[in-house]
């Protein structure tokens, strides 16, 4: 093993943004973008492992899912709905890439994409209290009918209606991890954990699925240390992590030691949701070993890697 | 390498058959049926990949797509919905799979599902004569609109209503060949081809996919070329292939030349669709090199094995 490995997270939202059309040409238009950032990492010499949120996907799945009642196919459970996004995502990925390989005359690589399923604890305090809003909108007395018939959890999503809500629990292990380790060194550029990867826990000796959503910064990052990955690369729309983001005394992030980002982190800093788990993901990556998280946007990603840019989480400057 | 690989072809049908509920928990109940055989296989010591058909879900994903119009999600193109499948499909066969070796206490295989792209040639023949028909039914009128609006074409469908039809391209490499390879080497049960792969064509140096649809059997044969495989096993709902099928003179196909079912090929002999595709599969796998084919129903496919049942196929006898 001479290269190095990276595990870079892609957004959901670098797929499909809100107010796009949400065709396939669009999300292969974005794709040819955001893959931008990717060749240029393969040509310093990494070994890639690409993850990859699925929220626009699986909500449009599960929409489809309610309106083909009607016509008499049952909605499929959440995981499968997953499983099905990985199967889209992936092969819109794959395409992309390889037709961006071929531009840069990189003929030696392949790009795979694999199935893969993240293990998370039953007992996980996630599941007492689900807080994810997913799929489509339901009046309040379909909301009531459907609590009814499935004890599933529904809410009033920021009055626009009622939506399911499931749990958000943490992820422990990849289970495909040492086949993505495997792929990668052999020189594949491997497309996994698709949304976080297909929540399944273990019951009974073996593992079934379960209703969750999974968050894919926390999900890369269990990859990443699990296959010994050298850097974690958390892509989003801002070049760097901030204190007091959005406010007057807003303070940019750049190299900073793991020590110190716990600090802020404890403090109660970085916004639920969306930046919170990246930060959370990039310390707990260090913790465990790795050489170096990133948190910046496609733009910063290579000059982050020449640090120079992003935020750069390490173990000591 | 020292163990013998095998790849297997599982029908769609054995999936989800027609009548039954469409509903994830049958297809679980079915796929746990169907994966008895393959746990017998693996006990024999054999290197196992196994493909799948996917007629049904991908059937009801087309209708998924068309209902979801009408809520504002754009149908994926025949492509999508094939990656889609794979997903699905792999995930269930994951987990179906993986409940019975830890039955059978078999605890060092894990199942893992790659999805795969099958390269067709646009200018094969099949694609001047789309034949295939898949999804949805349309109103004549709906169908003439879609036509002028896609340029697909749309036949009358048995006098159900009108369907679009699609080409049946012969596959020609299957592109996740050498990944799919060095996963079984080192030990995973590989899931792979669903669907007979998505297929795509090579256009300006790179792959992008096509309106068609790849017979699995067909698909599996390449692969089981491709990588060496020493047996290709199809299996199907009757213990053989028979010559005369259905008729008084029936004759039930055991152990057979390659030229001597080639002979029986050439005059016409079996269904179009249903065991010519599978017969032409036995026969080029042996032609390419594979030491053996079998054609048979998973209840003989152990007795095959063992030679002691289902149509056999091999060089010289």
């Amino acid at each position: 093993m001479t290269k190095k490995l990276i595990a870079i997270a892609l957004g959901g939202n670098m797929i499909l943004q809100k107010g796009q059309p949400k065709t396939y040409e669009q999300q292969m238009e974005n794709l040819r973008k955001a893959t931008d950032v990717i060749i240029n990492v393969i040509k310093k010499g990494y070994g890639v492992i690409l993850t990859h949120g699925n929220g626009p996907q699986v909500g449009n799945i599960l929409v489809q899912q309610k309106s083909g009642v009607a016509e008499g196919i049952p909605g499929q459970p959440l995981s499968i709905c997953g499983a099905m996004s990985q199967g889209q995502i992936g092969f819109m990925i794959q395409t992309a890439l390889e037709e961006r390989l071929y531009e840069h005359e990189i003929h030696d690589k392949r790009v795979v994409a694999i199935i893969t399923r993240a293990v998370v604890n039953h007992k996980d305090s996630a599941f007492k209290e689900p807080t994810k809003p997913i799929g489509p909108f339901y009046s309040e007395e379909e909301a009531i009918k459907l609590h009814q018939e499935t004890k599933d959890t529904y809410i009033n999503d920021a009055g626009r209606g009622f939506r399911k809500v499931v749990p958000s629990p943490i992820p422990l292990e990849i289970l495909e991890g040492p086949t993505i380790r495997r792929c990668v060194e052999e020189g594949d550029i491997v497309i996994a954990v698709g949304g976080g990867g297909i929540p399944v826990s273990l019951e009974n000796g073996t593992f079934v699925d379960v209703d969750a959503v999974i968050d894919k910064d926390r999900a890369t990052e269990v990859l990443a240390t699990q296959i010994d990955a050298d850097i974690l690369m958390l892509l989003t729309d801002v070049s760097n992590a901030y204190l007091n983001y959005g406010e007057e005394n807003q303070q940019k992030i750049e190299k900073i030691e793991i020590s110190k980002l716990k600090e802020m982190f404890d403090e109660g800093h970085f916004a639920k949701g969306s930046m919170r788990p990246k930060v959370e993901s990039a310390i707990q990556f260090i913790e465990y070993g790795g050489s170096l998280s990133i948190i910046t946007s496609p733009e910063n990603a290579i000059a982050a890697l020449d640090d120079k840019s992003g935020t750069r989480v390490v173990k000591k400057i």
